[in-house]
């Protein structure tokens, strides 16, 4: 299996995503990456050659570029070239921790969607307090869903979360303002009816404040609430280990606890730290396409690699593929 | 100025609401309470009968109760008799921490809308980590929002925001996927043009991991979306000091530490505590009408009083009334 790495996307591109990719490299010895990007760059910080190829370009998609627009004007950059390989058949699928627009772009325009999808989806996966995670779609591909596609993403998360994550039969909940059946907005209602009668494993309703204590394995919904679910968690946990921090050393009582304590209060961030979980899926592409986060560290795109591997590796693209197919019939 | 309470409504009713009612009563000499409900238990906890009128009834509507269905039926209901009395003229604004959908049903249907106003907007102010707070509406009156109503939330909450909160020139902003002006669903595309042009200090789109920060007084969206941020910042907090406690109390170690930061983390969780800014107001009815929080104490009642109060002496109402007919002049 050959995956396509963007080496220049992300903060800390190309060395974290170099440093990522040699440590996949070694873990896995079923894959070949191909790293596009600036060779000199790359060669910096690459350890070995073993089953790595580079692919030279120096033009890059930056994080202000408008999305669209760059995926077309810059037909040369390492985001663009990366996801052409995988249309040419050269590679099985593509990360990177580039401009997440610019990635649905690419993903959309040079992958192409599965016959049958409408809408692709982007998918990360959120901590919860037990550890087990839960897959939330679509935030932010599709800000102005139909019903349909809120039925696309069920299936297609719950396809993900039994083959990749191994959870049989995944428990899949419609995001909403109630759990009671007749809930919510039209887009909600009408959802609801469409995933009542689809072959996955439909728990109904669940409301957002239910998330991190793992209500649900997949949580669905469109991609402009989805996204706003999305941030307000990363902004809520933020915001409270701000205050968390500014209490602790508010005074020489507290901060001798708090120093006793750091190792623990280290480890509960490492926890709602989702970049363990891996990047955030391109749900609905032609091949595995993984957003990784723009913060991402070497471990981050370690996880993102693997995440693309068992995607390739457990067929989830031709599973969805059926699903499609069968659902539509 | 007469307010009537719901004293049956909430987790901790009637005790702690007319605790709160006391507690209002002898803190503001201008105001008149009508208590509203079972007269024999509410006079267990009744400590002086100063300005305070009781209206018997033994109906009450539940929790778990349809809310327009309960409107409609128990006219005798505790709620609607509240809720009643502002319609007849006999109190200025009314109160309750009982089931939020009849109350907001109640407000539609028996106290009424101003004219002009399409959709009333429910409307909590939640905390920041400056303290300030800011006001989130709509969390769930309206999920089938149109752009006309966000502008009018908009418009409804800046004038709240500035006779109640005394904050000159609220800066309003429009919670998006991005903070760009071209980002976003229909909805807030449509909404952003409207708030441009309106007389309001509109600060452009926010994204809700900023929230907490403080980035804006008034936060603009629709009903099913602020739902979700409201409910996913509930969700998000409960988790993350869930997840702190367990850490806290996972050795022997870690426990003496934690009963060292024992009243700094109380403090912390003050903080996050939105009760103490108030009930969310229901804004756009011809008369002030604040939901407390379903497991409201004393203090928390007390608190929505406080709000009732201000929003009548500030003219609120009249306030928003003048400026929807200049806007839709």
């Amino acid at each position: 299996m050959r995956l396509a790495l963007d080496a220049m996307g992300g903060d800390h591109a190309p060395k974290e995503v170099v440093l990522g990719a040699m440590k996949a490299i070694q873990t896995y010895k079923d894959i070949n990456i191909t790293l596009v990007g600036d060779e000199a760059k790359i060669k910096e910080y690459l350890t070995n050659n073993e089953r790595i190829s580079i692919i030279h370009t120096e033009e890059v998609i930056l994080g202000t570029d408008e999305p669209v627009r760059a995926v077309r004007r810059k037909k040369n950059s390492s985001m663009v070239l990366a996801a052409q390989q995988v249309a040419d058949g050269n590679a099985d699928g593509c990360i990177s921790a580039g401009n997440t627009g610019a990635l649905m772009a690419a993903g959309l325009f040079v992958v192409g969607r599965i016959d049958g999808i409408e809408r692709p989806a982007l998918a990360p996966t959120l901590p919860t307090i037990g550890g087990e995670g839960f897959l939330l779609l679509d935030v932010g591909a599709n800000v102005d869903a139909k019903p349909e596609h809120l039925l696309q993403n069920a299936i297609m998360g719950s396809i993900y979360c039994e083959k990749v994550r191994g959870v049989a039969k995944p428990r899949v909940g419609l995001l909403n303002i109630g759990t009671e059946e007749k809930k919510g907005n039209d887009l909600a209602k009408q959802a609801f009816d469409l995933l009542q009668n689809a072959d996955i494993n439909f728990i109904g309703n669940i409301e957002a404040r239910d998330l991190l204590d793992g209500v649900c394995d997949v949580a669905v919904t469109d991609g402009f609430t989805g996204n706003m679910v999305l941030k307000t968690i990363e902004g809520t946990a933020l915001s409270v280990f701000k205050m968390l921090k500014t209490a602790l050393y508010s005074s020489l009582r507290t901060k001798l606890a708090a120093a006793v304590l750091k190792p623990d209060l280290m480890e509960l961030k490492t926890k709602m730290d989702y970049s363990e979980y891996g990047g955030a899926g391109l749900f609905g592409l032609k091949a595995p396409v993984i957003k990784a986060h723009g913060s991402s560290d070497a471990n981050s795109i370690f996880n993102a690699i693997r995440q693309a591997r068992e995607m390739v590796e457990k067929e989830v693209t031709g599973t969805i593929k059926s699903a499609v197919e069968k659902e539509t019939v």
